[in-house]
């Protein structure tokens, strides 16, 4: 390591400060860089200022947006009235990926977790309540993450809007597709049972 | 991926184009980079552009350095007169790493290879030659690659070299550490019995 310039040491330490890149992979990235164009190095290395400068929240659904709203707020093809919660902006990107949500989001940023002194006041919840009351909300369906802390939220976010004209669903919790019962954990399992739909 | 802002998605793709870094692994570290501070992100995206505008080729060794010579090259402790010839930067900084060799370094930047059309005058030879006139070079190691392009290189070095006062040696090969005799290919356990030692 030590025989490499200061220059280039100082990449590879940069590099392998990120997430899943140790010291072999971050040489190897900081060598790459070399190999590319100026023009390129260059180009990337302002793209990490823009993502630093640029991306902040929406006003709206709190998901990532570069300018105020962010493109699924303001595109004008997506229904309206639905609203689908959120833990995080990964999250909402994963279901977009699955196609399977044509309406608007709503993203709380994280969940419930008393032990770690998170209550509801940490989450947006008080802004998805406001967008509820605004928004001509129909249905609100709970997507949150179905370990402990989700579920809490969830069975949270359903008591507190039991009492507003909106019909709020959860998603489905059972087998994930390509899975074999005999290795499904039992809770799994019986969520499945529970949930069974004629066919 | 398209429901990312555009100024996240740009960072996503260029990520993506590093070498071993896919689409979900560049959308880990683009996410990263807007978790850490901007003063981390300011000098990554700075460092990007220094390796491209600093880093060049030791004018002696045609190693790595962001000054004209590389530390190796002036290096007051290192041996005169041993010269250890490898193929590409990354073998010098292996040998480095491994602390086996304490003398100067040549970077030829390649193999002959007639079939690529590379001969002799792509790499740095006529570089090497001049250095043994005028450095007092007293041995050669050819440490270049073990492969058909590598050995081809080391036997034309050797024969150049023959009417040059300097003893031309070539790293051994044979069976490396931590290997099982009966899993070695027989090449390897051809050459590892040429060149056995006393013991």
């Amino acid at each position: 390591m030590s025989s490499y310039p200061p220059t280039l040491l100082r990449l590879i330490k940069q590099f392998a400060r990120l997430p899943g890149v140790g010291e072999k992979t971050a040489t190897r990235l900081a060598l790459h860089i070399l190999d590319i164009s100026r023009q390129e190095a260059a180009s990337l290395s302002q793209s990490i200022l823009d993502v630093k400068g640029k991306i902040k929240l929406c006003s709206v659904c709190f998901g990532l947006a570069d300018t105020d709203s962010c493109k699924i707020c303001t595109d004008p093809g997506r229904a309206n009235g639905v609203l689908c919660v959120v833990e995080e902006t990964d999250d909402l990107m994963a279901l977009e990926k699955s196609g399977a949500f044509k309406g608007r989001y709503h993203v709380l940023h994280g969940a419930l977790s008393p032990l770690n002194g998170i209550g509801p006041d940490d989450l947006k919840i008080k802004e998805l309540v406001d967008r509820i009351r605004k928004e001509g909300i129909k249905e609100v369906i709970l997507a949150n993450n179905t370990d402990v802390e989700g579920e809490a939220t969830a069975s949270y976010l359903a008591k507190l809007l039991a009492s507003f004209p909106v019909s709020v669903t959860r998603i489905a919790s059972g087998i994930p597709m390509g899975c074999d019962i005999k290795y499904t954990d039992q809770v799994t399992l019986k969520r499945a049972m529970e949930g069974r739909r004629g066919v």
